[in-house]
């Protein structure tokens, strides 16, 4: 057994595939195989989403948090609420983040295929976040 | 993508494997293969605790409220506290559940292993769970 106390895992920001203020908080990185869960809360500032991405063995996400918006490739944006729990397919493009006026925090919850556990298509933009476009 | 809303997964009570008052929320339950994760948040009343267990690919712990405790077969009972992140192992035996005065509610997230998420080795005694042994 080993206990991670809280407050023993730095918040980190980070450097690239999201638009906005973003706030990664660790929760499952180091898991040793065979086991290739990876976990993290991420709260995103209004306005603050990631970028397109797909994750080679899927998603969870769970809203623990504020108003989120989600929005697969080519399909209408849609609105997640803390206690909803979001299901990305393998292989779904989609982008995920806060509404345009109210934070969002959710845990995101992934397993990673080749040491890797998603791959990065560029930025949500403003168009695409306002809903004027659905992706195309 | 598919987004399971609060409220659309009925909490329920287990039938066996726990001792005392203890109520499962389901997070993910159905990835579909490849994906093999499972999660739930788990609530335990005061005094109520998982039976010994193990995990084939290994089991961790988010906690997110309240007071609890968990213990390896043989070592010294640890509090867990919110916030903190707690790792078990493949095959590691264990429990966890609440402290005795303070419920606990934890989300668990653990890897299917042909079908199954855990073993299980019968009830942590009244004397295990109030320290005065370890397990032996």
């Amino acid at each position: 057994m080993e206990i991670k106390p809280s407050g023993s895992q730095p918040s980190r920001t980070p450097t690239q595939y999201f638009t906005g203020r973003v706030r990664l908080d660790p929760l499952i990185e180091d898991a040793p195989e065979p086991a290739r869960v990876r976990a993290l809360s991420v709260t995103f500032e209004p306005g603050a989403r990631t970028d397109w991405h797909t994750h080679p063995l899927g998603q969870t996400l769970v809203v623990t948090a504020g108003l989120g918006l989600a929005q697969v490739w080519g399909e209408p944006i849609r609105v997640i609420r803390p206690g909803d729990v979001v299901w990305f397919p393998p292989g779904e493009k989609h982008w995920h983040g806060a509404s345009a006026t109210t934070a969002m925090t959710h845990i995101a919850i992934q397993e990673s295929l080749n040491g890797t556990t998603a791959e990065w298509f560029g930025p949500v933009t403003d168009l695409q976040y306002a809903g004027e476009t659905a992706g195309d």
